[in-house]
């Protein structure tokens, strides 16, 4: 039987619904590039795309989503950083790693990731907006959470730690640790966060 | 005056000199294209270069400084890990990072190695290339002279360190992370460094 020419209304409007949400993601692409993440605003983006700005409200609840979708990263860090700050302080640095480790077991996480990494080293823009983004939406969320002076230099010295497990297991694959666990990993590396940002000393090393 | 038609014989002799050297470097780069860091030889690269392999030995000491040279690296890595390793072992981690910030001051070291990190993590090929170099010349060296059971893990943990200190204070700049000073770097990344690599505990944070 051949298809129905005329689409049924449900079809319709969802590819309508599609296409405003595409326009969206493509005007917030171009207002990030323009104005960076701290200077770009949903409302500027509804009027580069040309629609209301609850419809960007609609689809988008905050800017960090609007940010995830422009550069289509499947993950929302903000959410995960959101999330670990809400479980015990304790374990705080085994809960970071644990949680990357697990996301990162997604090919199209791994790649989306370490494609905004490279983007962000070699484009002054890129990195800028991207440091931007890490700036208001975890750093600053970790800093107020820890409640400490220096929380902003110590939430910076673990992300470093963060961004070199990234690059180094998944990016540019370090034998040794590209080949260790999840488990492994986390023994290792959780304990150094948490002296980061805490200051609680690690376990003695076997 | 006008210049010398014929130059005098010592500026011919450097000029074939700075030739041969040349295309002994180009000749490295495709050599290491392609077979690898681990595949190419110095003997392989006079054979391409059409040159005598001592010609080879005359302008580069070993395999590392011609794979540098390739990468027109303006550091030579594994030297600077031996240097560090004949050092006092207690201040391994401060001694890596210090080395680190030091070099880092100069913008073209800088940029050589983020740019090399950039192209390990895009590409298959060149990620394979730094990945063996890394593990031949720096985390071997490390390895065997820690003496320890588990040394190759160790070295890859504290080279995820390393790593993630290029990328998030240099190449990304995370604002607290790029705006401390270098004693602040050392100070905060020595301590879990030697804690990757010798199992010493950090000292009480304040």
């Amino acid at each position: 039987m051949a298809a129905d020419p005329a689409p049924p209304r449900r079809g319709r409007r969802r590819a309508g619904e599609a296409d405003a949400r595409a326009a969206i993601v493509r005007a917030a692409g171009d207002e990030f590039a323009a104005l960076g993440y701290d200077g770009a605003s949903m409302r500027a983006v509804a009027r580069r795309a040309g629609v209301d700005p609850a419809l960007v409200h609609h689809y988008f609840a905050d800017k960090p989503e609007l940010f995830a979708a422009a550069l289509e990263l499947p993950i929302r860090p903000d959410r995960i950083v959101a999330e670990l700050l809400a479980g015990p302080r304790e374990v705080l640095g085994t809960s970071i790693v644990r949680a990357l480790v697990t996301r990162f077991a997604d090919p199209a996480t791994r790649s989306a990731v370490l494609a905004l990494l490279r983007t962000a080293m070699g484009h002054e823009f890129a990195g800028r907006m991207l440091r931007q983004f890490l700036f208001r939406e975890l750093l600053q969320r970790i800093t107020d959470s820890l409640g400490l002076e220096d929380g902003e230099r110590r939430a910076a010295f673990a992300a470093s730690q963060i961004v070199g497990l990234i690059v180094a297991r998944y990016g540019i694959r370090i034998g040794p640790l590209a080949e260790a666990s999840d488990d492994e990993v986390v023994a290792a590396i959780g304990p150094v966060l948490q002296w980061y940002l805490t200051g609680d000393p690690p376990p003695p090393r076997p």
